[in-house]
């Protein structure tokens, strides 16, 4: 200890780095010889703060060491006007400022990591890593020299180098225009925001300041559905959600669907460009409240992620959709796109800000299901995981590490509530849940905006606000299983007569009978019922899943799945029973149906925040084996054969370890048993 | 002759360029390996026929062959179909077809060569290189395949990677829109125009055309003068000029020199916004001036190429000069700049045409000097050359394939005949040659619009309809040496009295004498004379372009130069007798003075056709050394001392050999001798 040392043991904590450093080195510039993740913007100028570590005395028997308060330098004056002028929390030291003089443990706390792991805020506890394409660089520029007459981007780009090993950079002439000002108010200091191309090509410059910007710079996360946009403001700093918006997607009125949007630009001429308008108008609007909502400037949304299904991505970079109607149904470009945000119609935000599309799978695969599969990486899987996205169309992903299928199936909009006859959007007075009682075949139900049973007490007061209005998605589902549960629906999906169920609820309902759930026409309210309409449509819709799944599973040659995961906004609150008793899903432990939420738009965050995630995706997305389900004559069969519920062609013994389904049949004719196989040709 | 062989020797004319390939081989094959510039458009399908060759036959004693008919495969069915159709000319071969049968001499017409040569138009009989960055691709795509969903781009990637090699494109989404329907018209084969970055990113799609595109790819070479924007449309096939036009710059409106348009910059809120609006608008409606004029749609056009000095440059970024006007002079970026061409301002033209703006040397030093330095190579230069581009500032530069140095000099306009008495800018009645009889000390004059002289018959029916209307830059030059050799004006630039002179030509005016060239007034026409303070104007003129010559010649140690290169528009005017007399430019054998024309605009040209160009110029510039005139003391010396005709401090053997100047003194206290040579401190 009193012998004169050249070099000292440096321990970093949490990472566990470690190793000698000579006497006298700044604890920045130790960490950064030790591939230790320090922060730091000022590049160890002490102005920017953001390399704070926590050093520690005492003995640390783990480490056989025991620090003495002489193993960094005395805090310094550097440290002391940062502290005067901005407090600096007990114990922390300004890593560019602190030597080492002695063997140490230093932690580095979370906020001056630059690649910490944020906790994703949504069900799955996934982590994000933050390693965002666009960063704040501060640098000192030297002055120009008559003898030596370099450009100021010349001097400023030889400061990169010097301080932060950045050898290129490009600069549009928006940014020349205004790099003369701002080195010269920053008395030849500045900050750059540097977006880096994770191809390789130069970082650009997106944004200029005088001096030390202490600014945030955010991110969009935005979710292109056919429907709904979704967009979440994301701190590029630490990853979070400053603020979440949607919008409805305004194409709505060229077409419900996308094939009708297809439709309008094939029939319309311009019909294309129109809807490329109101969905970048949307776009930009949304960025706008996002913004105010968040207190930022416009101008701090550096960067944007998108991710859509393939219809919304062409309409959305200005490309008729047209091919995407028919078969082969081409894309323009499978490969991820990257552009200045403006050429997506993000007007609003900082005009240099860069926009980043993830690829395409397919012709109806698009970078929506590619952003699901960053999200819920079943590439990475050990056992064999099913993931479905469920939304007007149903993104269908499947395999384990060795392999990964992905197909898309056309589930119609029954799922989200419409072409129900008592169908709604979920929203406050929308019934979500049902149950039937077996016994006395009386239904009880939740509706969104209260936790309470319609049996319970206080429920309608509770809901004396909203009404009772309708039904959603996820209730029209529980609604048609439950039927089945408690013997009122037969396999084949027909509902029996008051007589065959022993309920006055079975009404007539022209040749067959509706199911009253909520008569409220007493006060005024609406007959709330489930029509074999409903039914019907529930089951194209279920039948379609699951041939898209049953197809993946052919190919792959499996009769099993081990996980299920039901993404998208609406998966999230689909109850896996039901799901499984409709025959949704394929059969499969209930407690390995998992719902993943909004997994398309936390790919969409993941992508936003940690550029390597978009290398990784589109590698990925190379390997993703894609099947067409509309030119599949085994998708016509499965169809078909999973009409019944639970369709008839699969054993389901998982669901009888949960539910006993009765043998019934309501058909006049009396064909169509429960546990009936049906024969095929082929 | 009868024994079948494996291989065939080819040699390949004009390039000399031979070896053995396997019979059977086709001539643009044999071509591609043996290194041969035989250009294709359509990569050997035979359709684009510009891959035509001239076989030769019969004896070759130079290379020991005798070539028979038979050394190529008969005429096949696609060159009959291509010459049914189109025409082939006599004994020409599409070289995709024909295959080598046997040892054969084969010449390429230039028109078949890609890298023709291209003589220049102008004056000096340099080459320029054609290899433009924009070129067309015709390529086939392989049609989509639902099993292996990958985009038209991805396709059309590949059929690039494998037809021509060529590894990685960007397409904007402008051509992701249009990319679909020219696939589908040409039946999966399309044309691109295809630009490279010559700093060796991807290429970047510039316009898509479905089949083979038969048009032509078009480039501006634009020289953005203060004064007036000069444009040439040239074909980017074979550099031809097809259509060449001017405007004046529009910015003059907000000050008649650079230093008024920063300071109308610094002195109005939003100026430089304007200026930079008016110049764009000027360059956009002289693209569609010159496409119309050259009848081809705006585009057509791909390509700019841009020279300009550096208020200029910047103004024409939209960056504010400011800074331009101040020591240190620092400009905001001194690298070349390249855009895409609507971030210059030019909008007419394709939208996704790209423009190329030359480095920069010097905050007084811009790409037009840059342009000089590639159209007149000083960098390759054996002997001592120095360059002079003289306009309202004189860029010059001295040097050697060793070194080169660069400067600019404030000449002011009376080069160009402003802040003359009579000054006019050059256009017909303008006096442009003047000579005046040493004996009878009378004039004799040419006027632009006739080659006669003043004193020859039909004179005065060759100007009746433009009338003598002034004097122009050329003419006042010459006229004042004139003045100097007939003994009319001593060293110090003073106009002897008619007494002294002996002629009633030299009238009074004011305290001084002024010299009448020509009186107009009896028809009601101008009284053109030479005023003691034009003779002042001229003196600061050619003091400041001689002091900047000196100047650099002091920074290499030389006393003399070798050759002096004028360029500018008016430089290709200028008598070297003459620029000698005034002391312009240092002594040196007349013979070796020579114009180099509008050598920035050629310039702009040869970057325009030779990408290889812009690579080399980015380079020399870096090594081009610059010299600050506006702070070196030496620079006020020099012009000062410079004052004289032809000044004192300087030697002029080489003009004694042309011309003897009288010893004359017309200052009234008898000062200013001829070979009187000045004292100065320092």
């Amino acid at each position: 200890m009193t012998q004169a040392r050249d070099t000292a043991l440096v321990i970093f904590t949490p990472s566990g780095k470690r190793g000698q450093v000579a006497i006298g080195t700044p604890v920045l510039t130790a960490a950064r010889q030790l591939g230790v993740d320090l922060d730091s913007v000022c590049g160890g100028r002490g102005i920017c703060s953001k390399c704070q570590v926590s050093p520690g005395f005492g003995d640390f028997p783990k480490h056989g060491l025991t620090v003495t308060e002489t193993a960094l330098s005395a805090f310094n004056a550097v440290e002391q006007r940062y502290d005067d002028k901005r407090g600096l929390k007990p114990g922390r030291r300004l890593g560019c400022q602190a030597t080492i003089e002695g063997d140490v443990v230093i932690d580095v706390p979370p906020e001056s990591q630059v690649h910490k792991q944020v906790v994703r805020k949504a069900a799955a506890l996934r982590d994000i890593r933050m390693d965002p394409a666009t960063r704040l660089y501060y640098t000192q520029v030297r002055e120009p020299d008559m003898h030596e007459p370099t450009g100021d981007l010349q001097r400023l780009q030889e400061a990169l180098t010097r301080d932060w090993q950045i050898d290129a950079i490009n600069a549009s002439p928006r940014i020349l225009a205004r790099l003369q000002t701002a080195l010269r108010k920053g008395d030849w200091s500045v900050t750059v925001a540097l977006w880096q191309d994770h191809n390789g090509g130069p970082p650009e410059v997106i944004d200029i300041w005088p001096g030390l910007y202490e600014g945030r710079l955010y991110g969009l996360a935005i979710d292109l559905g056919s429907t709904t946009i979704a967009a979440h403001l994301c701190d590029l700093r630490n990853g979070e959600v400053k603020a979440s918006g949607g919008v409805m997607n305004p194409q709505i009125r060229f077409g419900e669907d996308l094939m009708s949007r297809v439709s309008y630009a094939m029939m319309n001429r311009g019909g294309d460009a129109k809807m490329t308008e109101v969905v970048h108008d949307a776009l930009t609007a949304l960025a706008t409240d996002l913004a105010d909502e968040a207190q930022i400037a416009p101008a701090q949304i550096v960067e944007a992620v998108i991710v859509c299904n393939p219809v919304m991505h062409h309409l959305l970079l200005g490309i008729d959709p047209v091919e995407l109607g028919q078969a082969p149904f081409a894309l323009a470009t499978s490969d991820a796109v990257h552009a200045r945000a403006d050429e997506f119609g993000l007007t609003s935000i900082n005009p240099l800000a860069q926009a980043y599309l993830l690829p395409c799978i397919a012709g109806h695969v698009g970078a929506d299901c590619a952003a699901v599969a960053l999200s819920e990486e079943p590439y990475k899987s050990d056992d064999l995981v099913l993931i479905c996205d469920v939304g007007t169309n149903a993104e269908i992903l499947l395999g384990t590490k060795d392999r990964v299928l992905a197909c898309s199936s056309p589930t119609g909009p029954a799922f989200e509530g419409a072409q129900i006859s008592s169908g709604q959007r979920a929203a406050p007075g929308a019934i979500e849940r049902v149950e039937i009682n077996p016994e006395t075949k009386e239904p009880r139900f939740r509706v969104i905006g209260s936790d309470l049973w319609s049996d319970e007490d206080g429920f309608d007061a509770a809901t004396a606000v909203s009404g009772i209005t309708g039904i959603c998605g996820s209730g029209i589902i529980e609604a048609v299983a439950e039927l089945r549960i408690a013997g009122l629906m037969d396999p084949s999906g027909l509902i029996g007569s008051p007589e065959a169920t022993g309920t006055a609820r079975s009404v007539p309902d022209g040749r067959t009978y509706a199911f009253v759930l909520h008569d409220g026409t007493g006060d005024g309210g609406p007959l709330i019922t489930v029509t074999q309409g409903d039914i019907r449509a529930i089951q194209l819709a279920k039948s379609a899943l699951f041939a898209g799944a049953r197809l993946l599973m052919d190919e792959l040659g499996t009769d099993t799945v081990d996980r299920v995961v039901l993404a998208g906004a609406f998966g999230a609150h689909i109850s896996p029973k039901h799901a499984m008793v409709l025959g949704m899903i394929p059969d499969c432990a209930l407690s390995n149906v998992t719902s993943a939420g909004n997994a398309a738009g936390t790919g969409a965050r993941i992508a936003l925040c940690d550029i390597s995630a978009r290398a990784r995706i589109e590698a990925e997305v190379r390997n993703i084996q894609k099947v067409e389900t509309a030119i599949e004559p085994r998708f016509q069969e499965h169809f078909i054969a999973a009409n019944a519920i639970p369709h008839a062609t699969a054993p389901f013994p998982e669901l009888s370890k949960v539910v006993t389904l009765p043998d019934v049949s309501f058909n006049p004719g009396g064909a169509g048993g429960g546990g009936r196989r049906r024969r095929r040709r082929g």
